[in-house]
């Protein structure tokens, strides 16, 4: 049994909203339980330098957590002068997943920038933003098309893309851990999945004991079985249109 | 006749949610019309090294911007690797204002950290910061009442404290400026005035044609005025109880 | 009686050397008391790259103390290798004040950076710094006049500009605080004020007790007329020509 | 056919060069083919401050990459003033490896730095760099052991570790990529294997198209089997003592 | 001919003006010719951390260059976030100079740290601050004497220090280069000298074309000697007095 | 008789390997009995943005030492965020040297970046660096005839360089110092001779003791001398060809 009465295979409660910034072309307020996350998509003509000329677009991400986003104040990145290595890690990650499914030729010579923020910290953060993220960019995607930056025509975004944490615990795989289950994990494994039931990223590490193939399989299932449900609440939230 | 069709001494909407954050102290989620600041209040046990052992207590603030708080995205200060004269010079001022208003004697060897993180900008950010940060730290005095750091008859508020801009457009001297009018001011002033009606901090710029006496009169009528309205607002929000 | 036995409405002595500097374009040093700022002016063609082809120049100041300015010694900000909130905040106000009597257009596509060095710390750097600033681009304006960077019916310079500080000490409101009186100070106020008598910075913050309206009015009668005594030697300093 | 001549399955050249150092604890040069990594050990008694006292040790793990250990010279991260994403997350992998396989109760309040300096770069530098870290490790420890800092029969080392990458190009799922392979990976894995044949780490990411679950069985199977020749290698070096 | 009218084994005219801080324990303001550098030497109690406890004291030294020293600005390395070569070579120079006729034991567990800031350059920066440093620093330790902070019959200082600059410009050895032989001198040396005539410093360097045994030679003669004048000097303003 | 029992006027052992690295145009891994470093040359078309379009090439040099060179580990300049003074000291001195033997005409519009990384320190790194890096850039040059970057007939190599250290210990000059001997020496001294005998650079530093004009011969003799031993060394391995 579960300390917040889940079943091993069973998400927190999750709630999208759209269009909770009035200033980006794509944003949504994640919720997987306690764990808020703020996702902007910056959609501006043109690329970086590296990138010029070539047709293409590119997407980007940062990630960062408000100090007191956790039980206990950490100090601000800005304030120390330079980013930590766990920050560095969570923004590339989260970059490589949206661009699994985007076909930068299509984007144009484009670029978005999806800011993740965490405004409360309780687990899942890097997934919950990846998952946040995707609804983010569709926004903005769509904001294209409605003021001509993207032909109507040419659609950008190939597959959908959302991502779930999984992990033992006192040797029973789980489904979506908060930070309570988390600390205890002896294996703890970050899975990105595509619409279409792919995976873009596997990230599995031991943090006591290693793990066998068997376990590996489990938790393996778990995470594709809760993206599909993840999949589903992106798509409703889409359809259900912009609002606060 | 302003844009939003307010009157020239009239407050845009203000809403506070205390009790945002499940994590800290005291919070409170502060909106002027489309401005919206996260305040949190982390209060904890022991003091700066260069204040040990003399009886008192510190109160501190950092003011930051997330990077699509604005119509266009900024760049993080965390990224960029230094924190820009802005940001210092509106964390230092938030932390003059609360300090102004608390006696640190009676808050003990203890310290409050004031997080003032601006998730939408839309003008008078560091005056909603302030204005927010009060409610957050007045919950997080109340938590450390009902958790013993500050015994019950230990009263360390003195006073409350609030924060409006001001500002002279086409001549014409108004309160609470959004993004619009602020960019189109002759002269800009943030004052700071506590609940008894007396100036923690008066701030004037010129940013075009210096201002004579009269209109700085006019100007300092309108902000304690605001302000008053401000510090009723606190008082209900803070009658009313936690909850988001 | 205040401790250099000063009248409360009387300023230190004064002495402004202009042309100190044998390498910049304008160049003062300025003491108010023992109080010692040198001030220069580097006027270059071009301007920032976001300012390119508008027609306008630019000036800029940066504010820095010696190590040894003050009675204890103080770190370097180059080898801590980040500014401080404090310089940047001083930096900006004296940037402020000197684009306050500046026309840009006039001044063409040129830049005048403004750097002012303390030497020696006694109270009052920030309000020294401007007063001596405004020298150093005049005398940077006269050699732009000179050398045909600037045609000789073009005068940018379209009033001038002084800074002097304020307080209340023991409930007594005073002019131009040295440092054993600003650290008494319960209300602290520096005052920008141009050589027409209007105001372009009013910035008075309560170090301890909040200040109210009756106090504020003294102060800033004290201020206008201590500029109005800076303004005086400045321009016989001016007219006096340049030399060490 | 694979552009060096091998199999799939087979590994590039491996050679492991103990005690190359005079100076650290324990010290490797490891080389996969062209690609080579400098591994030291260094052992110092006492751990960091926030695990004073606990009767625990520490191991961490810092890589880098000279300038030119790539076709092309890269900027210094010393130089930028700041290190990438990039190093912090295979420095943090390394750690966390080396990590799995030590009982840090064992090791007493001893802590060892890994320093793994990559001189000369052709694809799979990260998991090179974890099969020398280990035997850089062990040799620390026998030091340790011959130097009475850890008592004779106390075994901090509880299993060994090696790591390997596989990916996929063409469709083709190939083990231990060289740079030429590696840039035209459609998915690319790092595995992280005990001597025991279990997992401490998976990281897959799909580069351009997503990878099934039948791709990502084959590849676990290529890392296993691997690992488990870099194991035989490690011992063999082990056991054959030091020299350079 | 030397553009200034010198003969080549004649130094620029030389001036010290002792206790031009009402702050420091020691200063002087030296000049040779143009070239202008404030000393000034902080005597505190204490030594850093990794000296304490050994009955010894600790002589430093800190260069700057204000950033219109010199003919064009320089941007302040307190804005660029880092500290040049340049600049870091030069401070740790006059440290080993100074600490080279200071006894440490003598000097007791004190610390004194010399600053030498340029208020303008015109060659020969480093030398002069050497020599001026010297100043400042035995004012430091007779000011600890008055004070009773060394005892009367303590004597730290075992010697004097001076240095100057030589060069050959046109193949001709010169003495004291200002700037605007410095940039054509085809070597160029630093030479650091004892009151008591020995080296504590030799820099050669060839600009130009590598010099050979016997350019070497007369230039070491004509360093020699101009610091048997500077020693002059030195002494003559120590017994003059202070005063500004 | 020395510690390791050589004459006062003997070499260490010295090994140069050429073309260490498959990825250089020129590298060479230099060893002075236990002092080991790697020099790449990286020559590249084009210069720093200062000297385009001037017909003339550049040369500059990066030193660096591994955590681990020396026997207890010190922290990377890279996680420290800044290089250290004595880091830009010797990359200044070894770009100084190597430019003095290079026609930067003749090397036309490109630019070679000497590498100089320590990966085992005992005494004289700086000045086996300039030894070893002579060799990289020699064949860089090769590289760069054999590659056509460079024309056949044009010559950019004008002299040979290289360097020792020599120092006085106990009275006695001795050469080529290594550590044990490099922390007793009362004089410390770095000599730059090119192939043809002429000084590039003279560092003498007393660390104890001033030294006289006498021991100041003595060591220049010695280091003449060695140096010319260097140059044989170092033309033997030009003409040995590649091969590591």
């Amino acid at each position: 049994m579960r300390a917040d009465g889940r079943a091993v295979d069973e998400l927190r409660p999750i709630t999208i909203t759209r269009g909770w910034s009035d200033q980006a072309e794509g944003s949504a307020l994640i919720e997987f339980g306690a764990t808020r996350v703020l996702c902007t998509a910056s959609l501006t003509e043109g690329v970086p330098r590296w990138l010029k000329g070539e047709g293409r677009g590119w997407v980007t991400a940062e990630y960062a957590m408000l100090p007191r986003a956790t039980s206990t104040r950490s100090a601000r990145e800005s304030v120390k002068g330079k980013i930590g290595g766990r920050t560095h890690e969570i923004s590339r990650l989260i970059g490589r997943a949206l661009r699994s499914i985007i076909d930068l030729k299509a984007l144009g010579e484009n670029t978005v920038v999806l800011d993740c923020d965490v405004l409360q910290a309780d687990g899942g953060t890097r997934t919950a933003a990846i998952t946040g993220a995707y609804v983010a960019l569709a926004e903005a995607i769509s904001w294209a098309h409605a003021n001509g930056v993207i032909k109507a025509n040419v659609k950008p975004l190939v597959d959908t893309v959302s991502a779930v944490s999984v992990g033992i615990i006192d040797g029973v795989p789980m489904l979506d851990l908060p930070y309570v289950e988390d600390v205890r994990a002896e294996t703890d494994m970050n899975v990105v999945v595509t619409g279409s039931g792919n995976f873009v990223e596997v990230q599995g590490t031991a943090e006591g004991a290693p793990f066998n193939r068997g376990e590996l399989d489990v938790l393996l299932d778990l995470a594709v079985a809760g993206c599909a449900q993840l999949t589903t609440i992106q798509q409703e939230t889409l359809e259900a249109g912009r609002g606060r």
